[in-house]
């Protein structure tokens, strides 16, 4: 028997059976369409094998509130079509198996914490900067959870005296996501992240951005692992410009001389969030 | 037999004997000096009381590695007479009693936690306001603890277009503390913060950087309940302008219904770190 995960991103659905060591046995990529079309692709991949329990890490919102009477409900997320259906009775009806649920980046962040660059360690946040930015963190073994579950991605955080950009994001304008997600440089500069690799402007202005928002959760969440992953981390200097502005920013407030080992890149290449959805089940 | 307490601060040093039930039997105030007289006048008041174990809120930086060797050593703070000494050592070996030892917001928050305005809540953060900016967090029943402990009166903030005031922070100048603590409102004025309550605009910015700070510990720690305490907070005025904020800050992204038992006053009257001296030991 084998354990089944899925990772539910906003255009793409990963799905995987694998073990307890977290080695994955198959996977498979669908697109993220209605609810309708994405299970049976999903249903035509699990079919094929015997699970014991099923791991979700799911995009947002989604209701995690246990005695909510609507666990596992997603809330208004713009995909219409999602709105308001029940991922966890669906899918706990469907194979009959536990299911357990949490946020994609909570999972990534278990992914790691699990089975990758936070082995070792007490605690650790996973920053995810993409489409947009967001972060999971887990504590003590599990993936924390306060009133609501996080949404660091939306942070306040000095703007750069020469940053004119006015930001990106439709409920806050200049947030951390407004200022430096893959959507606030595209809008900035009118060209994809990925176009603008040689340009050096742009990775200073990102790095003083990214570590303003590693230093308040070294401040706030004083977590004992940094890591940073998505799209955007795709350009890897950026890891060196981050780091170094880190600190630059705390200015001896805080020991920094480990920020090496401390603030790091995503060991598990891009499988974090799936093998997350599965120590979400090793986990329970 | 009592339950012994210290608070100490950076100017004051609060001794109290109590009960379980967070009661206060008996206390005392002296001038924090050197720890020799300190600790003299400690000394005096706790020889009359039989105790069975103390709790201690310590102003910081304090070592509280509980694996470091060096635990409950000052670390470098301006108190000179203060760096490298070993409270926990000296207490322990003086009494003889058990000693539990935590920051002194740390305490505040358990105290407020425990017997005053969080007391119903899974998490509660509390946040002081005064010479400096501090916070404590106490999550499922304990001081919450992470790689160090929290510095989150540095975190930084979106400072207002019309905020000229290069802000107070030693270290990071227009930090959270720097532009919204009291030595910041006495630099940015000329005038103490207590002399300016009817100066509508000092009230409006410093609402403007509270109420982001409250944002930000939202989106990452999501608390079930916000405290916001310290001599700043005299001015009563602040928490409806604080809590508005918040709402406009947060523009619908995270619920705010409930802002006003969200985000609320102390309860104990300035007995929050002593009594959560006392809660450091029941807690134990
Ligand atoms: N190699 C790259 N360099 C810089 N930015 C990249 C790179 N690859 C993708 N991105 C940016 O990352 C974003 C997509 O993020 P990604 O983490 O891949 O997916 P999503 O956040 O949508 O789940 C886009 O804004 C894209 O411009
Ligand atoms: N009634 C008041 N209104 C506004 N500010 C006050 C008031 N009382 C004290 N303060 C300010 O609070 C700061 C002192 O904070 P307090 O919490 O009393 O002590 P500390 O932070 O030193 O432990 C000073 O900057 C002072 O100007
Ligand atoms: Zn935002
Ligand atoms: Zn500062």
């Amino acid at each position: 028997m084998y354990i089944g995960a899925i990772e539910a991103g906003g255009t793409k659905t990963v799905c995987a059976v694998g073990k307890e060591n977290g080695e994955v046995i198959d996977s498979v990529t669908v697109p993220t369409s209605s609810p309708k079309e994405t299970l049976a692709d999903i249903g035509s991949f699990f079919n094929r094998y015997e699970i014991r329990a099923m791991g979700v890490g799911m995009f947002g919102p989604i209701n995690l509130e246990k005695d909510s009477g609507n666990y596992g409900r997603v809330l208004n997320t713009p995909k219409l079509a999602w709105r308001d259906f029940n991922v966890y009775d669906y899918l706990k009806k469907k194979y009959g198996v536990p299911v357990f649920l949490d946020t994609d980046v909570n999972a990534a962040a278990l992914g790691e914490f699990h089975w990758g660059a936070a082995k070792e360690a007490e605690s650790c946040l996973y920053m995810t900067v993409g489409t947009g930015i967001g972060g999971g963190f887990v504590k003590e073994g599990k993936p924390y959870k306060g009133k609501y579950h996080a949404e660091m991605g939306h942070m306040y955080i000095t703007k750069h005296p020469d940053d004119s950009f006015r930001g990106s994001c439709p409920y806050h304008a200049a947030c951390l996501e407004g200022l430096a997600s893959g959507t606030a440089i595209k809008e900035r500069y009118q060209e994809s992240a990925q176009m603008l690799s040689e340009n050096e402007k742009v990775w200073e202005l990102e790095s003083y951005y990214l570590a303003q928002a590693v230093v308040n959760q070294i401040l706030i969440l004083s977590p004992e692992k940094v890591i940073l992953g998505g799209g955007v981390l795709k350009q890897s200097q950026l890891y060196p410009l981050v780091r170094m502005k880190i600190v630059e920013l705390l200015n001896g407030y805080v020991h920094t001389d480990d920020i090496e080992q401390w603030v790091v890149a995503p060991l598990l290449n891009d499988q974090q969030g799936i093998k997350g959805a599965m120590a979400l089940v090793v986990l329970n």
